[in-house]
């Protein structure tokens, strides 16, 4: 970490919790090889909150952009100028940056991050079938990215049958006749079943779907990132399957970042 | 600097400009000095934009204070849920913080810290005459301090007549009998005279009073502190006056923000 004077500029990583948000241990030392005068901070704010925290951000004059992680990346969107297809596709977006003329752009790499990071492990998802569990924000970026990469079926669950329906109908617009949703996970004709919803990030938390459902040789990934061992990772590993962890996403979302926020240019001028 | 976590707690220093500010390069040393998880960042807020940005602060949960610089000390009071008896007579305020209950509470330690780097550089005011020149945040502030520091008489100079004529009449209510107000500087009767105002921030800038209007022996003091020599210290020293640097303050104020900040216990929870 280089020094922080006057002429620093920033970025925040905005989430309730963040404590647990890891982008600011990678996204620092990037900063650092790069040469940058810039940090990337963690502000925590709650849901009822964001409005008046995302009007006040826009008004710091060096803040050139923010992340967004749960639960905010759905409302975000209402915040931003204009949305990059990804955004606009998930209906959620996880990264806002300062255009030069003062617009606020909004675009979403959580789907991206986690294609890259699936082929990356050797399971591409091109002609696979996919179990996605939770359609909040992260699920419907990953559903998206997800059919973007060739998946050949996905099977979409969520317990809020509104915002289900929303992003199957969103999702069969773009891409038809691959996309099926249900409150219930499908597992069983899946080849990669994943979570993407926050259970496990809490150590009570019941598991968001049963993994021995799935078949034998079968892919289990988790998007949670902290504790790197969710108990859905621990139980698919006894059950025999292969495990992917959530942590490969931020790993290739980095050079989404670095490319989003021009962090290999100068900085824009205040 | 430490590694900054999604645990890092902050603090913001808010100025227009704000790449002079000197705070975060003497306070992050010390929050690491201390073992801290914690940064002061700056943040570069226009006049018109302080409202939305400071009541979006106050949204983020782990921002624990604000430092405020030029030009924001007096507007800043607006904001606070409640004023330390120097923020009220001096009218303006250079640090918020967050209290357990959730209130904001404003402090004014240009003044005190100015008055302690008089003492420490041998020009204790108790006694003295001073001529100000400067109404506004830091000019009330370091008025309050003088007298509360026994100054005998204080000449206060500012071009904008309501703003004088309302500093003149707090203090004065205060500190009957040693306190006169008018349009240009009266450096005749005193032993030191001090700039409160911006002037010399920039190159161009006029100097903000004549330094060869003093007598023989004076101390000539700039609250400045980049560039550290100022026209006006480089004209006074020519005239074998003897000169007062502006970084004198901040060094003691360190002090006053450990305190205040509560930099040496554990931090509130969130």
């Amino acid at each position: 970490m280089g020094r922080i004077t006057g002429t620093t500029r920033l970025l925040a990583v905005l989430g309730d919790p963040v404590e647990q948000v890891r982008a600011p241990s990678l996204v620092n030392p990037l900063l650092e090889r790069l040469g940058r005068d810039a940090v990337l901070v963690p502000m925590r704010v709650r849901p009822p909150d964001l409005a008046e925290a995302v009007r006040g951000l826009r008004r710091i004059g060096n803040l050139d952009g923010l992340l967004v992680t749960v639960p905010h990346k759905i409302e975000i969107c209402r915040y931003a100028d204009e949305l990059a297809p990804a955004a606009a596709v998930a209906g959620s977006a996880n990264a806002l940056r300062r255009e030069p003329d003062g617009r606020w752009r909004a675009d979403n790499f959580d789907g991206v991050g986690f294609v890259r990071g699936l082929r990356a492990a050797g399971h591409d998802p091109a002609g696979r079938a996919f179990a996605l569990v939770g359609a909040g924000g992260a699920g419907a970026a990953l559903a998206a990215a997800l059919l973007e990469g060739g998946a050949a079926r996905l099977a979409v669950c969520d317990t809020d049958p509104g915002r289900l329906d929303a992003l199957v109908r969103r999702l069969a617009g773009r891409w038809p006749g691959r996309v099926t949703g249900s409150a219930v996970p499908r597992l069983a004709d899946a080849d990669v079943a994943v979570n993407a919803t926050p259970l496990g990030l809490r150590p009570g938390d019941p598991l968001p779907f049963d993994p021995s459902g799935l078949r034998a040789g079968g892919v289990v990934a988790d998007i949670i990132m902290r504790p790197a061992e969710t108990r859905l990772l621990r139980t698919a590993s006894e059950l025999g399957l292969t495990v992917h962890h959530g942590d490969h996403t931020l790993d290739h979302q980095l050079e989404c970042y670095a490319d989003f926020f021009h962090l290999d240019r100068r900085p824009a001028s205040p």
